[in-house]
């Protein structure tokens, strides 16, 4: 396995600073070839949760051998480490924070790297900006065919995260929790058919409460929802999630990425 | 006519979750080769007019052969139909709820298919995210050569909208109405050279009320109007506007989306 | 030296509307192997001095020969002419209206050229969108290898500005001022280790107040700053920089683009 041209970038950079171009202009300098995609670079500002979710829900769509690039880095210039990471399909390059938890989750075959190839980095390398000095120009090289194992060793007590579980409340009830709100205004649960199957074959003794909203079943697309009325929905990554047609459930509900959810059945 | 690698993508997802980038993952899954393109994805939410404006003032300047896909899809997951457009110069792929009614407006040759060829699609389709199961997955096939015909049966019985047109209310008088407002709060009416013409002819005879701003005259540059005030102009896309030299004519005459404009000639 | 395919995007277009998309469109359909990338496209609306910044940090990390066009244009449509700009490595395409002025610091070689050829551009040319009707044509023919020469005539009397420098106010005091606020509310000041090299010296004797903010020293990376209160870092751009950790300093001194800053050592 050798890394295709395909380098996705996964940041809380936002669009309207340099800092991504930036970057951009890294990995093409280091390899010209290079198609540098956006993951999405718009993560919630040091959020590792929100950018581990982000990555996992579209990474495995990519190509074999594309460098996805993941840079939410709140603990940039500490001793915290680079990291490559190599699964039976794709390449990550990220700090050791966390953020490819879900990756790893998911992935039956991983293997993790500490780079110490400084060589690989651009120098001197700032204290403040690790996406351009060492993730980037990794990228580059990366996916213009260098191997893995040239940007170090393989280690094993990297950092990893757990999504919070729901947890019972009673013989047919639980408490799950919002994970994330998306742009449309969806709130997306940790509830999911592995880790609450009861709740999906409850139909509509289904209620579901969270903020001020309370939902009763579960709808099959958002336009079965009334307009204006929260209603509750399997999501596209998965999870369950509070919706409403054409409009922000999370306005509606008066709730956010954190707030409790409790689930009768 | 075959494709070539250029697929634009025009959609509501935003810029702060992983929406475009799983649908630009898909569509590379599908094509290696294809370069995907942002035409807009920050158009209003559950909003096919701003998207159908959108797409029409950028089409036609990319090359022919082009793949344009439009995801602004309030109806997803309900019976209305995945579409594939054909223009002499390019390719649409969008839901079937009027958003290229603009670019039948402008075309001269269409020929719309109703997509039934499933086995293009991502397997199993989930009921909410079509862009990623479908339009993605077409848009891959399609811009690496697979013939249109193979997508499914020519219709006629699309959904197709017509912009509001200005309505006459006195001998030199009519009403319009604000479509968009831009990013930099410039007012895009309905009106244009084609349905309005005696007002661009007009002169500093022109009297235009909206919101809380009357203004006079049509200047022919931003430069041209005074810092501050707003005026108005004939807009790159043809549409009479009310501007303001380095200010928002959307705050200034507190307007938006859908204030009706007066006009007297 | 010939130009290579790839033309970065710096311009205050934002991403809701269609500005950028049509001149992807352009350059696209002038050089199909155009490799259209975004620098920044959200730049203060109307802000040359933000636009100049934003280029500056950024553009020196693309590869050789790179054609950089830069739209932040509040004269369009004036008598303001349109630059193209060499210098030993990059091509720039951009209004006469000093956006450039920082690249021109930097550079040791700066021939600039007043383009006239106007059958590089396209037409009818608008007055109200020069990025889509001058800039982008002319960085798909540059981007194609067009010769420089082949645009327009040299000329020098193009417009250029300064940064504000840091002014004494005492022997061991100065007065500064804030020239960016970012993304995660780091407030950029004007002050580097050339331009207040005793500043960068002074260690924990260098006292800093901004706005509502008083901060001592100079910390070496974000992940060194306590959490919730403001302090002072050399950021990777070289400039001064009043940033929180894992928190907005911008917020927490109320303070933003142009709010003097007041430096004891």
């Amino acid at each position: 396995m050798a890394a295709n041209n395909i380098v996705t970038l996964t940041t809380d950079f936002g669009v309207s600073d340099h800092f991504v171009g930036t970057m951009r202009g890294v990995i093409l300098g280091v390899n010209l070839q290079a198609n540098v995609v956006d993951l999405c670079n718009s993560v919630n500002p040091f959020d590792v949760l929100d950018a581990a979710l982000t990555l996992a829900q579209a990474y495995s769509y990519y190509p074999p051998d594309t460098t996805h690039v993941v840079v939410v880095d709140p603990g940039v210039g500490s001793a915290r480490r680079p990291l490559l990471v190599t699964t039976t399909r794709h390449y990550f390059l990220a700090p050791d924070n966390g953020v490819l938890s879900l990756v790893m989750d998911r992935e039956e075959r991983v293997l993790v790297r500490h780079i110490t190839s400084e060589h690989y980095f651009l120098q001197p390398i700032s204290q403040t900006f690790h996406g351009r000095d060492v993730f980037a120009p990794c990228a580059g090289w990366l996916s213009k065919g260098v191997e893995p194992a040239k940007f170090g060793e393989e280690i094993t007590d990297y950092q990893r995260f757990s999504l919070p579980r729901p947890k019972p409340t009673g013989e047919r009830a639980l408490k799950g929790v919002i994970l994330k709100t998306d742009r449309f205004g969806n709130l997306i649960t940790n509830l999911t058919p592995a880790n609450a199957p009861a709740i999906f074959a409850a139909g509509a003794e289904l209620r579901i409460t969270v903020g001020a909203a309370t939902v009763s079943g579960l709808q099959a697309s958002y336009a079965e929802g009334k307009p204006g009325e929260p209603f509750t929905i399997l999501n596209s990554m998965g999870y369950l999630e509070i919706a409403a047609n054409r409009g922000s459930a999370a306005q509606l509900a008066k709730a956010g990425r954190g707030t409790e959810v409790t689930v009768e059945f």
